[in-house]
């Protein structure tokens, strides 16, 4: 327990440690969107995240070993976002975070299609996930060999998108 | 999805929704600790919250449907709040928060070994645990007749307890 922390329970330190909601919103844009760099997080972001929140977060999240950054070997003057083991071990925190949102709020068809794949799957499917998440982030190779189960949000989230383009709703 | 909402995505709505991290530490008080009354929440709190952010999160929780007030039959002068449906679904969320908490960050033994019992028991447990969360606020008698998931949660902690006053620790 850090000096700053008011108290010792998990759940506390928690949500000390995950901090404001933009914080989990970046970790979910980088989980499931795979977006990594600065640029892509600020101008895809369909919440409009504001470019000084994005900037704090980010460094706050890199302090809090929940992301680490480092040059891009692609694009020289671009820094790449990774999340940590500790950060893609959030995956069930989130699934369930989205389970309870598509049941309890006003969620659109789109946005909350990949939540539904993740609760039908279970934590079979959450763990592919993540060993999928730790190929990507940190370069250990995954060990299944069948469809990833980004593949499979993906392209529940096109046929809901198609879907949307021939019943478009609000 | 409200006016006010930055996206319809599952995860941001549900963020939106819980609000601060007060709002969640307050839900889990009054769903582990089975405080139910304003004193209560304010004299036991763990984390020391200050009454006025009490005052302001409770009536928020209120306006989002996470928990209810009513006036306490046994005191007259008091007010009793209960958790609602959408709030005893927030189960799961919070019991996977507090293993994620347990294995990554520096928890307290008294105050993680119920985070434990939630995580050996796993979805099963928390069934049980919801269950009877539904009898004591929503008046829904619960259909199992054995031990209580609250009983087992209560039980590790006071054994951590007095193993904690035999050897003090930090």
């Amino acid at each position: 327990m850090t000096d700053e922390s008011r108290s010792g329970c998990p759940i506390n330190l928690s949500l000390e440690t995950l901090g404001d909601r933009w914080s989990l919103i970046i970790i979910r844009d980088m989980m499931f969107g795979n977006r990594r760099h600065f640029r892509e997080l600020l101008n895809k972001s369909e919440e409009g995240i504001a470019s000084n929140i994005l900037a704090d977060r980010l460094k706050r999240l890199s302090e809090s070993g929940l992301i680490t950054r480092a040059d891009d070997p692609s694009h020289k003057q671009k820094a790449i976002y990774s999340l940590t083991e500790r950060a893609i071990q959030l995956v069930p925190l989130l699934a369930e975070m989205a389970s309870w949102g598509r049941r309890h709020l006003p969620v659109s068809r789109t946005l909350s299609v990949r939540a539904e794949i993740l609760e039908q799957g279970g934590r079979p499917l959450w763990n592919e996930f993540m060993d999928e998440l730790r190929e990507i982030h940190l370069g250990t190779p995954r060990p299944g060999t069948g469809p990833k189960a980004s593949d499979k949000m993906h392209d529940a989230y096109l046929a809901a998108l198609a879907e949307e383009t021939i019943t478009p709703r609000k």
